[in-house]
């Protein structure tokens, strides 16, 4: 790894700082108290989900290997369960889908480096069985205040370029936009448009290229605390990538390094036109995994209440 | 069907109440308002979250044919995307599994009898393709206030005997107990103690024989007109059924003539040791569906935060 | 239905004929006689599997939902049993794919029209439990002598027209050039030479458009008595389809009306390579179902043994 | 491990045999000469189907954790694909399940121990992307002679007792029963009728305790030079195993040691009536698996003809 990569990476690490056996990173930063402070968000009561559908029109397209969409069928139609359609019948469905394939969280399990997993854990104690460590199981709840930081919005865009990287300024600027300061414990919701293309049927085009964060904003999101950080990207960060000998630099320095749980595919248009509405782009976040033993990742339906 | 059945169900029916195309039932009864008025009940910040583990080793047995157990397997494991290992490696993971194999709302598409589906929709809606109407994916989000009918312990009983229907005089005891008044929109989260069972490694007995609410607690639920309720049962109603005439009646009563969502295998135990120690049987509870299309059902991580 | 359509309906019909209850079709042809003749096809002790490759890989493009190509994950890799890896360590897996999905077989029950299923079943036999008449189970094996009709070839073409539907006079010549006499019980293997397209790589060029059997070849295999008929593409017949007031013909004339069972995705490109060679066109042909109950087709790996 | 067994081991080994790249062992000794003789098996024409039926009701009982037995469902029901149903309707399924839960091949690297895999082949070739080497896909067709040894029979019983271990003279005595000589590329179909079981609907009684091949057994295989062995059993070899120092050593034996493939769940119960009420134990056995890319094990619908 390049040496300027690798001075970054020591800057934001955040091993051993809770714990040696800490397996949900910067989750820790949720207090009761951030919690209790994130309830008061709630004004009007009004509630947005934040995921996309779950089916086979999912995003996904097949590059990524395994990583399917979600393929819901039938086990039974207006079964009754005597025989006897006058009396109870029944209808059950089973689905085969990748854990990652909608709108999700990725464990901090999900990606390794030159042998490194957060906080020392080795890459090994992923196997057949999943995740042994850092495995979204671990992560019990995760409710938080949330923050909109709409950085297309703040720079007069609709949605920002294909492949832009954005920069601590953009986040600065989207962050004044908001009137919020954002805090240690906060969930970020980056929104830069591209959620549109997949709105408009455009699924290639949603998932490459893509704009996203960069190893220019890094640095802000250590320097914050914030506990996550999602997006209304297939990928996460700035794809194609920022420079060609390290690969899904982010991933690492969030993920690896400092322990930051990641979101992908939020659909946050609903969300960013009602804070563009009011002006007010806190909100109370509901964003808790389902609890896969051992998972990589989970499939989420965050809820956004102002 | 006998006819003081359905006197109960003319009583308890709320087809066409909240309009001829509604898909929703007694969810509409969460009103902002409501939603507003739950958020003041995070008084610690503390957040319980209800469902049980997501594995093969889940409440299921096979009894109900094609509700699986979650079975996840790994598409890939420290694999280097550039086939360098010092550079970004990814694991990811698939899982297969019903809908209603763990903790989960039923849609309220999930049952039907004698041609009856809610609100007058025909049983024919749902097909191959899932559910066209009163699929999952029409709740758009689950949000509101839980309050924690703990009828075991308003007994004086760490766990209600198996087969122990539930009474009126049940509820009015566990509520008088929780000092809260059950009210338009509230989810109830109803405690058997059952769900002990499944924690002492019984999953069998868990399933059956199993206490839960039974006809003769229907009318208190539409008389509150609560929202939705949830159990610590795998069945959710009391099992084996009450009477020989009409198979699982709680269900089509609940589902099929109110319209309430209700869920099963809510694991409370934690929750309800809490409420006791402070006394506090209100909670803010965040149990949103994942979205999936045409869904009878869906896994849900209910969230309640105190 | 235009009335031409139902005249060719009309005298290619079998239904009754091998009794009212029949659920196989053609496949009755292929009497301990054929099959006894059949063996003495093994000349020189040499098989040929035609099957493609399973994997995520498949020739599936999405354009069919819900037939996915196989996805198979590993449950257990290297697991040691008893925990000690001097010991007995084994590996295991699962797949979830279409059954349609590689070489298959369909069975009689994958298409209906009009409220036709072969034999007069109901098409409402077929439900969320599967197939209850014609599944791919009542096949209990399949066994006779292959016939290779290279139409190909016998055009000196490399590989027909993408689109070129396939005529009477093209399996007289294929026929001439074979050297055999196609008749009751045999199972024809029909080479267009469009699998060369997925040899290359060129997927969905594979897909469509595609030659194959059209309503001018009906009548021929009908006269001919064949057991079954097997191609090497997707579609099976011609594609894009003859006309605009019939889709897909071909598959309605021989599934529902003569009860003729059909292969699609079988890999003929070295078995061709060998009968080109050597001038041998007859073969061996042992393509039983895997037997799942209710299956509406099935995964098969062909085998011509000559 | 026990020296006892380390010298059985070196004594049956095979690797190198047939060249350090082999990847299918034993099943090299099918020739080209093997298949035309096996070929003259066929003597009435009449095929015994072998594979147990393919649903849900299959012989797993969830004792091995992912082994789960087919869950088919539909993913189309008399769809029509004009919204015409007068036109085509198709109907169309999925299927998710272990490769190993029925009637099966297990690939020679589904078993290692001790860092042995058959041939030398490092147990890490199989990964998260299934078998690098020796996986089931390396196994082109498996054509041959089938000779049915029905021990039971010899020793005049209907079914062995559960748990007894096979003998060496018990297979002399089946052979001579059977009136062949067992030969060099010959796969044996080893009849214990502990399937009869599994037909009685006694699953649990079926898969333990169990009869089957032991340590007395693998040097006799090894000096026929059989090209495999199948059996009538869920776990293959006599289960509880032969001593507690040493688990499944057949397994050890025959995959890691000899790299002989062996099948399971094979259902011999009408082969063997029919082979007792003839007399003719020699049958032209046709087991090719279906071609999973990297796959563990296949299942597969073996068919005999006599």
């Amino acid at each position: 790894m390049p040496e300027d990569f690798l001075e970054l990476a020591r800057k934001v690490n955040n091993w051993g700082r809770w714990g040696d056996d800490d397996e949900i990173g910067t989750l820790n930063l949720i207090t009761a108290d951030v919690v209790r402070q994130a309830a008061t968000c709630v004004r009007r009561g009004e509630a947005f989900p934040l995921a996309v559908p779950l089916s086979l029109d999912g995003p996904q397209t097949g590059a990524v290997p395994g990583r399917i969409n979600p393929l819901r069928t039938m086990v039974a139609i207006n079964e009754p369960l005597t025989g006897d359609p006058t009396q109870f019948c029944s209808s059950d469905d089973v689905v085969v889908m990748g854990l990652q394939a909608g709108t999700h969280w990725d464990s901090l399990a999900h990606v390794s480096y030159d042998g490194r997993l957060y906080n020392g854990f080795p890459p090994a104690s992923v196997s057949a069985a999943g995740a042994a460590r850092c495995g979204i199981d671990k992560v019990r709840s995760l409710v938080s205040r949330g923050v909109l930081l709409d950085v297309a919005r703040a720079k007069g865009l609709e949605r920002l370029e294909p492949g832009y990287p954005l920069t601590a300024t953009d986040l600065d600027a989207a962050e004044e936009q908001a009137r919020v300061t954002v805090g240690a414990g906060d969930v970020v919701l980056l929104r830069t448009g591209q959620m549109q293309l997949l709105h408009e049927g455009r699924k290639w085009d949603y998932t490459y290229p893509s704009p996203g964060p960069s190893t220019m904003t890094v640095q802000w999101f250590r320097d914050r605390d914030v506990a996550a950080v999602a997006t209304d990207t297939l990928t996460y960060e700035v794809c194609p990538f920022e420079r060609d000998d390290v690969i899904l630099p982010v991933h690492l320095l969030h993920l690896v390094e400092m322990g930051m749980t990641q979101g992908q595919n939020f659909d946050l248009e609903a969300l960013a036109a009602d804070c563009a509405a009011d002006g007010v782009y806190e909100v109370f976040l509901e964003a808790t995994p389902e609890p896969f033993v051992g998972g990589l990742g989970t499939p989420v339906n965050p809820v956004a209440i102002k």
